[in-house]
C-alpha cells in the first residue's frame, strides 16, 4: 500500500530531528526568542535579502491565516480570494471568527487575476458593504497550480493602486519555487507582497510556518497579537530549530524539488498511459482523472483523495507527493497502470 | 550558570524523542485520526478510568483555554477565575478575543473558593450583566498552590448547584498531582470537572496538551471547533506520539515528581539559610524572597524571574524546577548561598 | 419632484404619533418591560395565534438580523442565504463581525429552494468546513418577489429534516402577505419558521422591527443577548408604543397594502407604455428597465435608485412605494412616460 | 406614586415632538444624510467650536460605547475604565463581545485619576497581557460625580503622554456641564478628548446620542463600522430631528439644568431633615441613605433604585430627577419625609 495521500503523512527530515537532538538540553528563552529562532531568521533574511523582514515562526497554517488577516484589518474590512481559496475553504471559518468577510470570487484554476479583483473592487461601493483591503493568495494554489512573475506583478500593481494589502499563503511555496515552469524567486515574492509565509509542515518539518512581514506598516505589536490567538509557542525553539535546519543551507528547496520530481515522473506515468487531468499539473499536488473501474482496483494498493466526479464513469482524484515519497511508490504507481491498461 | 527561569526551556525527554524518531516514516493520517492518538487517548482513558471521555490533542495551552471557554459559552456568558488565573493576566486576552468576559475576583493564593464564587454570582443579577456560566481553576495554579480534594470537591458542589461548567486548567497538572501534600488523584478531577487538561509543554513534551471532555453535553461537534481556532495539527500525531510516550507508563508523573524533588530541595535549602516564602511552595515553583544585595550576586549565577519587590531591601522571585533539572543545580544554590550567608 | 427612492423617507403615520404624544408623560418603566410594549405583544400573539411566542423590539434591522443569527448559532455554524440577501449584500459584513460565515447560495429572483439548501448542505462535509445550522429568508425578499405557502412549507420540510433553523427576516413582511398573488398568512408563518421579525421602520413606524421567537429552545437569556448587542433600548415604550398602534386593529397592514397599490398601479402604467422588468414585478419594489434617453429626464422629475446596466442602452431601476405615496405621485409618473412616449 | 426610577421614563421633551410632526412628510434621505440631521451637526460644531469635528447620531449609548471602543482599538488592545464604569458593570459584556477587555480599576467616587490610569499602565509590560491604548470616563460618573478642568486636563495630559485615547462617555454630559459645581464647558471638552458622545436619551430625546470625533486619525471610514454594528438608522432623521431641536437653541442645557435643580431640591431636603449620601450628590442622580423601616413606607409612595445595604438598618437607594420632574414631586419627598421624622 503506497500512500499518496498528502504531504504531510510522515514525520520530519531526519537533519531536522537530528538539530533537534544536539539541541535538545540547552537552557532555551521560552516564547521564540531563543538563539535557534535567530539563527533561523539570518538565514531567511539573506535568502530573501531582506534585513528589514519582521519574521515569526507561527505552529500552524489556519493559525497564521487568520492571524494576518485579523491582525492587519479593521473590523469593517475584508480579504478578497480565489472561491477556492484555503481560507474560503479549509479553515470551518476561522477568518470570519475573527469577524471578516471573505469575498470569494470565481477563478479559473485557483487563481486571482487583476480583472477579478477588480470586479471585487467595483461590487463594494459604499459604507453598506465591506470594505476590501486585502488580497489573498496561496502559491502554489489549493489546485496545485502556480503564478508566473507577470502575474505576481500585475496583482502587485492593482493593489498597490487600491491601497491593497497582499498576502500570499506559502504553504506549499516550496513546491511552486522548484517546479519546472516557475519564474518566480523567492526574493521576487518579497518585493512584491506586503506579508507572505513559508510553509515548514507541508514540507519536512513537524510543524510550523515562517512568517515574514515586508511592509513596515504592518510590524507593529505583532507578537501581541500571535500571543492573542494562541500561537506563541512556549517553546517557540522547538520552531526555530526546523527553520534552522531548513535554510542554514538548501535543505528547503531540496525538500521541495524532490517532491516535484516524484510529481513529474507521475504525471508522465498518467499522461503515457493516456489519462487527463483535472486541473494543469505543476507541483506536488496532482488531480488526474480515473475510470471509476479503475479506482476500485487502485485504491487496494495506493492511498489518494476523492476530488469530483467529473462524468458518469469517471472520478478526479489528488495524488500528493511529498519529500519522503520513495521512487518505489512512483515506480508502483506505473506497474498498476501498465498491468491494468 | 544554572537556569531556574521556568519549565520549558528544554526540548523534549529522550523518550519521547525516540518514539519520533522510531515512528518517523509512518504514513499517518492527519489531524490526529492516526494511531498514535488513539493509543494515547486510550492509556489516558485507562487512567482517568473514564471510557466515555473526549480527548483531544492541542498545541497550545493559551490555545486550550481559549478554544474550551469560547465553544461552550453562549455570547452573553462570562467565565470566572482567580484574578491570578492565566487566563485573566497573561493571555493578552486570548478569551476576550472571542467574546467572552474573564469576571476576575480576588484570591488568596491564587485559588478560587465557593464563598468568592457565590460572591461572584450575586454580583450578576440580570440582563445588564454578563451571565456566569464556567468556573476556570488552575492546579496547580499561577502561585504554585494547590487545591485539596475537599477544596475541589467543594467548588464542584456550588458550579453544580448554580448550573456552572468547571473547567480546570492542567498545564502544570502532573506537578499538582506529584506534589507532598496533594491528596487528589486524576480519576478524582476526571469525576469533579466537565473538562480538564493535562499539560505535556511544562513536563517533558516538545509541545501539547491533552484536553479531556468529560461533560457529554460538550462533545459535539468539537473538531469543528478545534480547527476554527487554528488548533487542529495537520501532523496530528506528533502530538499523539508525544502523549503516548508520556502516558504508555509512568512517565509522565515521573517527570513531574523529579521537578517536585528539585523544588522541595531547593525549599529546604532557602528555609534553612533563613529566608521566606512570598506564596507557601508546594509545587514545581517557588517564591522565595531575597535581599536585593544577595539578588545582585545572585543573578550572575543563576537564572530566575522576578516577581514583585516587597519592601525597601527584598524582592519576591521566581524558580522554577522542571523534568531537566540536575541535582547539581540545585546543590549550586545551596553553595551559593552558604558562601553569602 | 416626486420621491420613490425608498419606503423610510417619511416619519411616521400620524396615529403612531398621536399615540406618542398622548402618552409622553407617563412614567414608563424602562428596556422594554412597560405596558405599550405588553399590549403590543399580546395584540401580534393574538394576530398570530401563538400565545407561546416570545416577542422583543428591536430598534433597527440588521441589528435583528445580526441579533438572531449570533444569539442561535455556536461559533462553528453558518447561515445561508441566497447571495442577494441582504445579510450578505447590505450589512457591511455585520454578520461575520459576530464570528458567522454566510454561506451565500447564487438564486433566481432572490428565492432559496430546498435544491439550493439542499446543494449547501452537501457541499459542507467535514469539520474543515463550517457547520450549516441556519436558513436566512427575507420575504418579501430584496428583488420584491414573495414566497408561495408551497415554497415556505418546502423550505420549513428541508429545514426539520436537516435540523436547520429557519429564520425569516420581514423587513417588508405587509408587503408581502398584502400583495395579490400572496397565499401564505401571517399565521402560517409563525408555524413555519422558527423566528422571524416584523418590520415597522419600512412600514410607517419611526423605527423598530418586532422579533418573534417561536422556537421553544431559541427563548433563553434573550435579553441578555439584545442588551450585549446594544439593541435594548432604554426608552424600549417607544418602540412599544409604535406597534401597538400598528398592531390595535388592523393599521399594518393597511399601510403595506396601500403600498402596494401605488405599486400596482405603476406597474400598470409602465407596462402600457411598453416597458419591462428586471425582475418579476409583485410588492412595493419595483424594477423597470428605462431607456438611458428617457432616465436622462425622468431624474429631473422623478427620485429613485440605480440597480444595473442591462444592456448599451437600457439600464434597471427600482421605484419604490410607501403608506406615504400619493396617488399624486403614481399619476405623474402616468403623465411623464405618455409625454415622452 | 411619584417616579424617581430613572432620566428615560418619560416620552421627549415637547419641542423635539413638536419637530418630528411638522416635518412628518418630508422625503429625506436615509442613513443619516438628511438635513436635519445637517442642520443639527452644525449647531453642535458651532457650539464646541469646532468646525473640523466628525458628528454622527447614534440610536443608543451601549451601542455607541461598543462602537467607538472596536472601531478605534486594534485587537490586542484594551481600554481602561472605572471598575463602576458603564461598559464594565452594566452593558452586558458588549466590550468583549467586539474582542477587547476592559482593563476595571478601584476607583474612589467613579472617577479615574491620572495615578490610577498609571498604575494600569504599568501592570500591561509585555505581550503576555493586553495592551492599553484608550482611557474611558463618564462625565458625570454612574455615580453622579462629575470631573473638574483640572482633573480632565491632568487625564489629558497622562493620555497624550502615552498615546492613550480618551473617550468620554457623556449619556449624561448636560447633567454634569450644568451642575453648580462644575467648571468645565463643552469646548473644553472637545480639546480634551479624542472622541466623546451628548446623549440624548436620559435628556429629553426619544433615543439618541451625539457621537462627537475630534481626533482626525479616528474618522476614516466611520460610517461603515456604524452600519456594521447594527447602528445606521434608515430613518437617520428621527434622529437627526431630535438634536437638531435640542440644539436649535439652548434647549439641551435647559432639560438638564431643570433636572439638576430638582435634585438640588430633594439633597437639601434630605439632608435636613439629617440623612446622609452614600456618594456625594452633584447631579441629576442622588444617592442617599435611609433606614430600612422608613423605606419600607416610602416605596409605596415614590419609585426609585434600590443600591445597596450599607449596613444592618440602612440602605442606600438612587433617586433620579428628569427633565420631566416636577416640583410637585420633589415637594411630595419632602412632606413625606417631614411626616416620618
Amino acid at each position: 500500500m503506497y500512500s499518496f495521500r498528502n504531504d504531510y503523512s510522515e514525520g520530519a527530515h531526519p537533519r531536522i530531528l537530528e538539530l533537534l537532538m544536539s539541541s535538545n538540553y540547552e537552557p532555551n528563552i521560552g516564547y521564540g526568542e531563543d538563539i535557534h529562532s535567530d539563527r533561523a531568521k539570518e538565514y531567511i533574511k539573506r535568502l530573501i535579502e531582506r534585513e528589514d523582514a519582521d519574521i515569526h515562526f507561527i505552529p500552524g497554517g489556519t493559525q497564521t491565516n487568520m492571524l494576518v488577516i485579523s491582525s492587519f484589518l479593521r473590523p469593517h474590512q475584508c480579504v478578497i480570494s480565489a472561491d477556492t481559496g484555503h481560507i474560503n475553504v479549509h479553515e470551518t471559518g476561522a477568518i470570519e471568527a475573527t469577524g471578516h468577510k471573505v469575498v470569494a470570487m470565481p477563478c479559473k484554476d485557483g487563481k486571482l487575476t487583476p480583472d477579478i479583483i477588480k470586479k471585487a473592487l467595483n461590487h463594494h461601493s459604499d459604507e453598506h458593504m465591506v470594505q476590501p483591503k486585502m488580497v489573498y493568495i496561496s502559491n502554489c494554489t489549493e489546485l496545485g497550480t502556480i503564478y508566473s512573475k507577470d502575474e505576481l506583478i500585475s496583482i502587485h500593481e492593482i493593489c498597490k493602486k487600491n491601497e491593497l494589502l497582499l498576502f500570499l499563503d506559502g504553504a506549499r511555496i516550496g513546491s511552486a519555487l522548484t517546479c519546472k515552469t516557475n519564474d518566480l524567486n523567492i526574493k521576487d515574492i518579497a518585493n512584491l507582497v506586503d506579508v507572505f509565509y513559508i510553509g515548514g509542515t507541508k514540507n519536512g518539518a513537524l510543524l510550523g510556518e515562517a512568517l515574514i512581514i515586508l511592509n513596515k506598516d504592518l510590524k507593529k505589536d505583532f507578537r501581541f497579537l500571535i500571543k492573542q490567538r494562541g500561537a506563541l509557542a512556549a517553546k517557540g525553539f522547538v520552531l526555530g530549530i526546523q527553520f534552522e535546519a531548513l535554510f542554514q543551507d538548501d535543505l528547503y528547496f531540496e525538500l521541495a524539488k524532490h517532491a516535484n520530481e516524484m510529481a513529474e515522473i507521475l504525471k508522465s506515468i498518467i499522461e503515457e498511459t493516456g489519462y487527463t487531468f483535472y486541473a494543469e499539473p505543476y507541483t506536488n499536488q496532482i488531480f488526474p482523472i480515473f475510470p471509476d473501474t479503475l479506482l476500485k482496483k487502485m485504491e487496494k494498493e495506493f492511498v489518494y483523495e476523492f476530488i469530483e466526479k467529473v462524468d458518469e464513469n469517471n472520478t478526479a482524484v489528488r495524488f500528493v507527493t511529498s519529500w519522503a515519497t520513495k521512487v518505489e511508490a512512483v515506480e508502483a504507481v506505473r506497474a498498476f497502470l501498465n498491468k491494468n491498461k
